[in-house]
């Protein structure tokens, strides 16, 4: 018997990376040339490989990959909703950014894992060239252009607060997956752990920020 | 050495199968349910596969892709941008719609192809389910609810006129491309053989308008 924590993080993985997809599929039609558009394009399907991967898991583990994501959705597309790209740039700092968090907060939960998850996890983790990609072409925008640079800074900032918010939202309706990792007591969030968990990704966060050349 | 008509088929047909791809994966964002989200998700990867098959032909061809393409994104994207759905049945109107015709045209000018780019062309056309899959929600949108029937159908109406609409486009600027399947004399348009064409496509839009139960 798969433990309900395990499939709900599955489930938010897979509908996580299915909404990805769409954003950055649309995203690539913001893009400046045909290459970018296609190179985009082609991360976004690598999203969708994901997302048919954990699918694939969950339907292993007996779980219909639909029910797993359902209860999540409704979280990730206000965090979507909040943060549309108006242009191509914005829409490379979100999947950059977005992505880094994403895949700092399943690290931190993969030691909570079965093996096998756990390895599925970091295989869908693993950056395929996005990463490169848009820290290339952010700082060959920001170069010389400040306007741009704080812009975009200002954008960025906003992610990390949108996604601790709707954090908040899921872990307050499903209980199985906030004790997980916030606390070794069943029932019992301490709020010692919460601080530290939002401490670590806020680390990562500023990390990235300054990749971009970015104060966070 | 390639004939300058087929790399431009293909071509054509590499954008339209990305942008394809783009436009099916923004419109999953507009569906009703989380199981019709992933169907049409999965409905926009496979334009991508096609599009990756064509490149691979395209770059054994010893042709860069993004060069084959680049004539063609203007009249694409004009298209796309005449008709961006404003729901989910729209979209559904337009993919089923719009693929067909596409299915259509290039059954048309694939007699024109060598053996082996007629059968890619082929493999690409094949529909892997979205048919049923778009007939299906429309009908049953439908189903007694006249305004909802009317609206669609109007929209349905106007894909034909845009797509012939950019192929002028394409034609007037690609010659190499209208003489293909236009005429057998080169450099020499026949009035009757656009007449034809047209009206072949005319033919399979007003089957299919009448397979979702709308008067074309």
């Amino acid at each position: 018997m798969t433990s309900p924590a395990v499939v709900d993080l599955l489930g938010l993985l897979a509908y996580g990376e299915l909404a990805s997809f769409g954003h950055m599929a649309a995203d690539a039609q913001n893009a400046p040339s045909l290459y970018d558009k296609a190179q985009m394009s082609k991360f976004a399907t690598v999203e969708h490989d994901n997302y048919n991967s954990i699918c694939a898991r969950l339907t292993a583990l007996g779980v219909d990959p639909i029910t797993a994501m359902q209860p999540f959705s409704t979280a990730l597309d206000a965090y979507h909703a909040q943060l549309i790209p108006s242009n191509w740039l914005e829409g490379l700092v979100k999947s950059y950014i977005g992505e880094g968090i994403a895949a700092d907060f399943y690290r931190e939960v993969s030691k909570y894992l079965d093996k096998e998850t756990a390895e599925l996890v970091e295989e869908v983790l693993t950056d395929r060239g996005l990463a490169d990609f848009a820290i290339e072409r952010i700082r060959q925008a920001c170069d010389g252009d400040s306007v741009t640079a704080g812009r975009l800074a200002l954008w960025g900032r906003r992610m990390m607060g949108e996604m601790i918010a709707q954090a908040g939202q899921v872990a307050t309706h499903r209980n199985a997956l906030a004790e997980l990792f916030i606390s070794s007591e069943p029932n019992e969030l301490s709020a010692e752990d919460v601080t530290g968990l939002v401490n670590r990704l806020t680390v990562g966060h500023a990390r990235r920020m300054d990749v971009l050349g970015f104060a966070s």
